[in-house]
């Protein structure tokens, strides 16, 4: 499991490659080989632009405080959270921090900081053997019980050499290359093989802090093996890297949280590689994945900027966050995509690079406070056929905007969800229907020293904490990673071409033996027809056999009405035994009206309404439940759960709701508006691959049609009350 | 209970009483004897003000919208929330603002519309008897089922009248007057003369209605009836009201909640005596207790401007209420307390009147956005010496104010809760040890219309449901109303002097036969001891017999770490049987740990840490609780409780807690800061009437002594391992 770094600022500096070498400070000149050139130097120093003058205002104050701590460099013997793993991340965050400061505002004590700092590792480098941990997280360091920390700390190390080695003597450089640098990258590079040659995240931060050093060092065979991999066939290194870690849309398929931790080394090293080797044309390669990169991570994100907790994922993260700023500042920079600019106003901040100056720069009085959520697909896999998120987004406007994320990308490898075709929606930047995230309380102690809990795997994981579908209380793909890495789900349709309907189709037919899922969401946006948009969720299951299906919907509010009958257990009451039922205490058990077909459930959450209207039979059962069962520790959070199941023995059955936000409570003029469905009578038929749903609205009767057919047909009829109907494209609504 | 009104606009129009009467619109001058003269029609209309650009334009835009719709008058037959009910709120609001419209943007079709509904009401009056279902909540009307109501319809009529009377026929006003006012007015205080001639904010609603009538159609007998009560002998009427309902501070013993909509009939009816009637010099009443009335209003509110939602509180509740608007605009219009300006520029909105415009003028660009709420002692009762609310608070800087709320005040009526000597603690705005604020859903139909739901008795009002102690799982004073309010609990000492170091201490002996109880709450903001402001909390139960003792922390947010051995049941246990004990669930019962004096609980409540460190002994029993047990509707919110019980058989304890924030969780950094308490060692003894406390933070041990003597003895001494300490004041503070 990867141990999370903490990096405590990223202010990485770059050079265009065949900088004149200066000595004298004061000409601003270093001989920086990396990410702060002197012109960028200059741009920083000399402006009247308030955010940079914010952001080299803030290093100073930093740096101040760095300064007046003495050198200390520990003998590395704690894991992760120990003392001597936390301070050799510090060390190096701030050695990066005066180094960029004595070039923006030289000082005899930063170089001193510097150069004692260099000399304080170079003495100990050579004398260290394995961490002694580094069993417990393998592959490991000198430094640190793990090797990323060490590829980490080298990244930062080279870059804060680059922009001080002109102001060392010939002595002090020859030591701390011969030293600190050059074992550094031998460690990573050739004692530490194959994470180096590993297309994975970890083999990128190997590569970028390997690689700089080549550059900064002048060690060509360094650079080539970085861009190339050890035997420079391009079967590994950076390039393969590039080509197999990101999708064709520029999709990380462990999500959007370690997207956001992976997206800095590859936009580092790149900005890198094109001062240095600018033959490569790095940003042109695949057809600009660094910017889809950059631009996907920027648009998986709730209208406050905080991205999708889909899979293991601290939530509340948002783009904000360092990586991100850093990320958007290059991307700037070398694409001019005009898109990015409201990010950057908005972040208020920037890295300190020649990027960083140039987007500041860009920044207008006429630039946006607004940044542009369209609905899209994003595909999975290299060559896109690998499932992937349809992100449906209404019109943005005052009353916020309604996202819902269908989920069926790749299993994500080891922080991978079991969770294919779950549905998330989020509104005016609020978690309606959330994705759970991670069970872990990042960097603190206590929790089992905030790394993944327990529960992550007997919870969060698992198929149930999501807003998915489970057959007989058993996990998609048998909760197993390589099984579910192996296997992929299906686009079958998606049009997004017209706001007022759009619409996905998604299929899964190995999640689950013999059976096979399908899920169609559509968002209608229709002023003539309900004051907000609303969101059709079909569920399919087609099986050779009968099976339990929970539909399972999590819901953040409270319970404000529910159109169907139930009780509250008098004795605890757990969901199940395992598979994370266990987990779930059940609140409340319910079954629909009698002689009705329709079953609604109503909650409130940030003071605005939503209604959840589903087609149910005599047959089906209805759950209200809660997280917090079997969690001896308080791990959980409080997460309610409503929860549609039709019992063992259905062979196939289609699970038919409408999911609604429909109105606002105001606290503060005391007013309620729209605090009930507007829906009523909600109806589904299939006929062959049709769906012919119908739903009353006041008065009115709407028929809603959908092809599921893969054919490519454009034309469609369907017979319904004796009438005929037909249409162009996968679907029709109408009022009858 | 009190049915509580929607109000959908307070844009009260007030006028100098000896207006020059003008008939022609386009000299902008109505005769309007009440809120809104001609020369605030002026500053209103021909405004480079944004502030009154922005209300005025949006009145003309929601007048525009009232204009759609015809004027419908239906047959009072409904109760609250219902259609006739409902309809005939809307009508007035909508009517008094059209009325203003008139004024600032005349058209025909606005004084057709205004002409209209009069000439309805004026149809409709003289044929109704009490409302049909005036049974359900007497005291009853004739538009509606409660009278209150009635009052309210006359409040705004009144001034609607006032404002259009001068653009009607001689005939038109004569039907007006004779078929509707005088009626109305009559039925209020005449009919209902119980009501009219009550010390509470119903009569003053009825006495506000009824005088400002008389000064609009020159009636000095309603006039003097309403200010000095039926008898004109000032033993009821508005100056009785004034001089019972707000204590000596200008508190509202029901609390802020309904506090801040009592204040709307008060500071208009005073605006309009002052206008009309100006040797009254209501204004100065009492030492000017409608100023204080409106400044502790503003002042009982967090840094979000939310009020305390002690007693019967719906939450979120802020000061951006329209009836606080209106009142801080006419406060600050009569005591031009410049302190007010800062509010009512953060409010951004204003009332239209002539306060509103006077108020949003003054506002410059020097205005600060901020509130100052320093530590202040509120005093309850008429005369001050009922007990009262003590809040504490730190100083105000960039990482929050903490916030402590100490509750001793009376009983507040049917809207109080049992909980004298409670605690509530917020920081940068947010709830920490929250109040638990009514079991209510306003204004939401479908729980139970939107009333006090049963669970506001069976739990927001018992004690448990408070950070407060109980004892022997009984509610304080019996849980009843009459006997609490017959009883008040005593301030002992009160010093907030000095920043460092403040301290209040508060008693009760009524609340249990038999049982003096005591609490002081003492906050230390030294930068020297701690990186965050802390809290002492010593809760003294002294009694002749033997008792189980609960002291309960409601708390919000994750469970982070617990100092103390605890498991979690496997079946349901609900904490007891009745007195709100019967809603809460245990999910944890602990010990302190074997060989420890001391318990700590840590949590992390919006990205903050927080610490409870306890004094505990082998017999202590510790619990963690949740709301639900036997909430068969889901009407109870989310809460969790932190709950220390010495067991039976108790007659004198000392609770013994400090309550700290000492750190932060940055999700975009992803970094922790001071994640533990700082506090360990935790000693209390009692000396006499001497609290002597130690504690150790780092390697420094603290002592604190505090004397609880009433004496007004300035110099005590004690005596603490061997050694004699002496201080000055209430309490000292000091490193051994």
């Amino acid at each position: 499991m990867l141990q999370r770094i903490i990096v405590l600022a990223f202010l990485i500096m770059t050079a265009t490659a065949c900088e004149q070498k200066q000595t004298a400070i004061e000409s601003s000149g270093s001989s920086s080989q990396l990410l702060l050139s002197t012109s960028g130097i200059n741009a920083l120093k000399n402006s009247d632009n308030s955010i940079i003058n914010q952001a080299t205002e803030s290093l100073e104050d930093k740096v101040q405080e760095i300064l007046i701590e003495p050198v200390i460099i520990p003998q590395p013997v704690d894991a992760g959270g120990g003392y001597s793993h936390e301070k050799h991340k510090r060390n190096y965050a701030e050695l990066y921090q005066v180094a960029i400061s004595y070039n923006l505002n030289p000082s005899d004590e930063k170089l001193t900081y510097v150069k004692e700092m260099f000399d304080g590792y170079a003495n100990m480098y050579p004398t260290l053997g394995m961490h002694p941990k580094d069993k417990e997280n393998h592959p490991g360091g000198k430094l640190y019980w793990q090797g990323l920390n060490e590829a980490v700390t080298l990244f930062y190390m080279i870059q804060a050499y680059d922009m001080t080695r002109d102001f060392m003597t010939e002595e002090e450089r020859a030591k701390i290359e011969s030293d600190l640098l050059r074992p550094m990258a031998k460690f990573l590079s050739v004692d530490s093989y194959d994470v180096f040659n590993k297309i994975h995240n970890h083999g990128t931060w190997s590569v970028a802090a390997v690689g700089m050093t080549g550059m900064v060092l002048g060690d060509d065979d360094m650079i080539d093996r970085s861009i190339y991999g050890s035997n420079k066939d391009s079967k590994t290194g950076f390039i393969a890297q590039l080509d197999h870690l990101f999708s064709s849309d520029g999709f990380y398929s462990e999500g959007p949280y370690y997207h956001r931790y992976a997206i800095l080394p590859f936009i580092a090293f790149a900005e890198a590689i094109e001062n240095n080797r600018p033959d490569v044309k790095i940003f042109e390669h695949r057809d600009g994945i660094l910017r889809k990169a950059v631009t996907t991570l920027l648009q998986l994100t709730d209208e406050q900027g905080r991205f999708y907790p889909i899979n293991d994922a601290i939530k509340s993260k948002t783009w904000e966050s360092d990586e991100v700023v850093f990320a958007t500042n290059i991307a700037y920079k070398q694409y001019k995509d005009a898109s990015l600019l409201p990010v950057i106003k908005m972040m208020n901040k920037i890295s300190l690079t020649d990027a960083g100056a140039i987007a500041a720069n860009a920044i207008t009085d006429t630039t946006e406070d607004f940044y542009e959520r369209p609905s899209m697909f994003i595909a999975d896999g290299v060559d896109g056929n690998s499932g992937g998120l349809s992100l449906m987004r209404s019109p943005q406007n005052t009353a916020g905007q309604l996202q819902t994320v269908l989920k069926f990308s790749t299993q994500g490898m080891g922080h991978g969800h079991f969770d294919r075709l779950t549905l998330s929606v989020y509104d005016h930047g609020n978690e309606i229907i959330p994705d759970y995230g991670a069970a872990r309380f990042l960097n603190i102690e206590t929790k089992r020293g905030g790394r993944y809990l327990p529960e992550n795997k007997t919870y969060a994981q698992h198929t149930i904490a999501h807003g998915a579908v489970v057959l007989d209380q058993k996990s998609q793909y048998k909760g197993n990673v390589k099984y579910s890495e192996e296997h992929v789900s299906q686009l079958v349709k998606n049009d997004m071409s017209n706001d007022r309907l759009q619409v996905t189709i998604a299929a899964d037919t190995m999640a689950y033996d013999g059976s096979k899922l399908s899920r169609s969401i559509t968002m209608v946006n229709d002023a003539d027809i309900t004051n907000r948009p609303f969101i059709i969720d079909l569920y399919h299951v087609d099986s050779n056999t009968g099976h339990q299906m929970d539909l399972n919907y999590p819901f953040f509010g409270d319970i404000i009405d529910t159109q169907f009958d139930y009780n509250r257990p008098v004795n605890k009451t757990v969901l199940g035994t395992d598979n994370g039922y266990n987990h779930l205490e059940v609140l409340a058990k319910g079954s629909p009206k009698p002689n009705s077909t329709n079953s609604q459930f109503t909650f409130l959450q940030a003071q605005r309404f939503y209604s959840i209207t589903s087609v149910t039979d005599p047959s089906t059962e209805l759950f209200i439940t809660q997280t917090g069962a079997n969690d001896p520790e308080f791990n959980l959070n409080l997460q309610r759960q409503y929860l549609i199941r039709q019992p063992s023995g259905s062979k196939n059955h289609t699970f038919v709701n409408i999911i609604e936000p429909h109105g606002f409570f105001n606290p503060i003029q005391e007013t309620v508006t729209y605090p009930k469905s507007a829906f009523s009578e909600l109806t589904h038929e299939q006929q062959g691959d049709y769906d012919v749903v119908t739903f009353k609205i006041g008065e009115e009767i709407y028929l809603y049609t959908l092809s599921r057919k893969r054919d490519g047909k454009n034309n469609h009829t369907i017979t319904f009350n004796g009438k005929s109907y037909s249409w162009d494209g996968p679907h029709q609504l109408i009022k009858l």
